[in-house]
């Protein structure tokens, strides 16, 4: 049977995993997970797929697993692709990205762009600026002199920081500011299976446009 | 050589890896990281010790770890301790710990109490609380039928997430509001060689205010 993952297309989180699924030639299917509709955050989901109330989760037979990093480590392992360098330094990157890359990306991200503009908390924005400001500031500084982050392969390190990195809406990353990220993300996107976010996972900001317009 | 932490007492991150050295019988010394006076973020010690800017960071010999899920996972292996379970779902709290845990628990009681008052951003804390309650109703539910999060036994997910939760600073933790959290602190604080943060590690905010009063 082939593995499920339970997504939608503005979830970086998300991404991550069905990057690495494309990346190593892995047969998935998508199941659309309605995150805009309060889906995540329902008693049935939480019941069902995932206690913590998130995306992704992946299902493999009789294999549930959630959280993105654990995810891509189980992936890494059954395939034996992005997984070339020293394991400590990868999960270091792992867990940066869930501490200061992708977790705050996604939240500002979500708050710049896909809450109603009214409902746009001023004060929580400029906070989240200067986190993720910091953030991009750590990551284009390690990119300084290297092709990949934790290792001179690209492995799934690189496959979680860039989770929400290819997306168009603005959350403060800005090729001219932080132009090794930039090369970075061009190096990823050359990688034979690549894919964008909105092409590879069902939902995207223009059906729900189109939906609300109905 | 005993292994060295570089910490600081306030450091919910820095504890969880200073409780497992206690916990474990590991012989270990601190290293006080000045992060009031912002050393974490200079260019020397990002140099010298973390790239990321931030603490703690684990020295043992030639060995040098940073990220507290690193750290724990390396000394999960090299003790045998606070591991017994299925790695996936302990790989899976210390992900979720970093995402959505201690990485916001840390921040909002930064704002919430070690900020001057004049310089709280209220629109921030407003938004940073909403998302911190929401983690600790997750945690508190994880809780509602069982000792340990992620096995039969305590791990190192359990130390993770405890981090900050042993801090007097107000940042939404209420034993009222979150029975189940409270009861399993009270197992955490019952395991043999358990203390407090601010006994483990140097500085507290006692320490600064005589300084500032100096």
């Amino acid at each position: 049977m082939t593995a499920k993952l339970h997504c939608f297309g503005e979830s970086g989180h998300s991404y991550k995993v069905a990057l690495m699924l494309e990346l190593t030639g892995t047969p998935w299917t998508a199941v659309f997970v309605d995150f805009f509709n309060n889906e995540t955050r329902s008693a049935e989901y939480r019941a069902r797929l995932n206690q913590m109330g998130e995306a992704p989760v992946y299902v493999d037979g009789d294999l549930t697993l959630t959280q993105s990093g654990v995810i891509l480590l189980h992936l890494a392992e059954q395939t034996g692709q992005f997984s070339d360098g020293d394991p400590n330094e990868i999960l270091r990157w792992l867990f940066w990205d869930n501490h200061k890359g992708s977790s705050q990306f996604g939240a500002l991200r979500f708050l710049r762009n896909f809450l109603p503009e009214a409902k746009r908390p001023d004060g929580a924005i400029a906070f989240m600026q200067g986190r993720v400001d910091a953030a991009l500031a750590t990551l284009d500084a390690r990119l300084a002199d290297r092709d990949w982050l934790a290792s001179d392969q690209p492995t799934i390190a690189d496959l979680s920081c860039c989770g929400y990195l290819f997306y168009p809406e603005p959350f403060g990353f800005d090729p001219d500011k932080h132009p090794n990220i930039a090369a970075w993300l061009g190096r990823i996107s050359a990688l034979p299976g690549w894919n964008h976010p909105y092409d590879l996972m069902p939902g995207n900001p223009s059906d729900r446009a189109e939906k609300e317009d109905a």
